[in-house]
């Protein structure tokens, strides 16, 4: 049985590249309100931080808590299902999600027990796109078109929020179905990017094409099918196979 | 016929005793991002302030037009219905909403024609029982008991995208966005799974395996991914490729 705090505690706030330390600490008193605890700083330009402390308002435990990465996938670890925040709707194929259709999706994650992580970019430039990249889903908050830009803890608050909302209404939840197999994680998904990318590499796909741009390509599509790990384990599988054809022909034409 | 910016219009927010500049400034913005404009402050304790521009972050309009008043009531004038946010449940008998039953009232008075206020009160201490008395019904924001208290313009943000959310709701939808690429019809799908299986017998996959089990596998992977033409297109490149280092590995090794 799913209580709140279970619920809670599977689901992560990642902030990448924060700029102001006081909004992370606004963030960690917006999260705690809310009921939750996790928070994941990702190359935040100041941190810990005597402002920082300053606006979590007596979430001392949140920011005490909080991991700092150095790279993206590693606030990521372990995650099922990862929710981009942006402001911005750009040239990206991921689906656009509302804040309450985001809410309901990473609570029913969280109820099948999967890791569910919401990425806020930033203070002015956002998620970059091959942080996007890295997510399942984008979720926009419905701004005006004038003056679209919340700040960074307020949109951390609004997320909250629905996910506080979507909690109380949901529960008591119902058991859901076990999966067959577990949903890839984050650096499951990477270790098969770089494998793809040595692979094309290997049999000489990239000649006269931008590698950057179809491998951003290719990870929005793979992360849309939200592969498990036996799915991965056929494409490794079959990536190998034409990586040793690549070698045989190359050691024979060389 | 109400429009969007007549609604807003008709639904102004009264920061009450407010002690922090940086509140009211980013109370501004909050609106501002969520498309209101009237802002009405009583008796704040420093206002205007530099403090307050800088966090309005550009919704210097809403601070320039903010009415600053000695008393709740002047902040009212005019007021048909006044929701009165606190975190406390006081000893008082006024009717409890959640926000979003909130913003669903306010939105109705609005379209009635009616004047609308959200009312906030000082930071420390909330409404007092005097100004809650001026209030039609008390909004709660559903924090956790052992951590309730959001910041000023935190609550502020979330009662601004309730009312958001429930005036786009009102409206009828948007056209769908014309997607950049068409997404793959039943035909090209099946070449492509053609070109794939095609594929795994020349790099030797199939070795020991079972073409059928994997090939199902592989369709439902895909199936989900729901590719779009030029997906597609780089999908059949990378396959092609692999296959043209098979032919050289066979050419040679026969």
């Amino acid at each position: 049985m799913n209580d709140l705090h279970d619920l809670a505690a599977r689901i992560r706030y990642v902030l990448v590249r924060t700029s102001h330390p006081g909004n992370i600490g606004s963030a960690a008193r917006a999260i705690r309100t809310m009921g939750f605890q996790r928070l994941e700083l990702v190359t935040p330009v100041r941190f810990p931080d005597r402002e920082a402390s300053a606006l979590a308002a007596g979430a001392d435990d949140v920011l005490a808590e909080a991991g700092v990465h150095a790279e993206l996938v590693d606030g990521l670890a372990g995650c099922n299902l990862a929710l981009g925040l942006s402001a911005r709707r750009r040239g990206v194929t991921l689906p656009e999600l509302s804040p309450r259709e985001a809410a309901a999706q990473a609570l029913a994650a969280a109820a099948r027990g999967e890791q569910v992580a919401l990425v806020f970019g930033n203070e002015r430039s956002g998620l970059e796109n091959e942080e996007l990249a890295r997510c399942h889903a984008m979720v926009r908050i419905p701004s005006v078109d004038d003056f679209s830009s919340l700040n960074l803890s307020q949109a951390v608050q609004v997320m909250a929020y629905e996910l506080r909302v979507a909690m109380l209404d949901e529960l008591p939840a119902p058991l859901p179905p076990v999966p067959a197999e577990l949903p890839a994680d984050a650096a499951q998904m990477e270790k098969f990017y770089e494998h793809l990318a040595q692979t094309l590499d290997d049999i000489e796909f990239h000649k006269g094409r931008t590698p950057t741009t179809i491998m951003l390509r290719l990870r929005k599509l793979f992360q849309r099918a939200q592969m498990d790990e036996r799915e991965l384990r056929v494409l490794h599988g079959i990536l190998a196979d034409a990586q040793r054809m690549a070698a045989l022909a190359k050691g024979t034409s060389d």
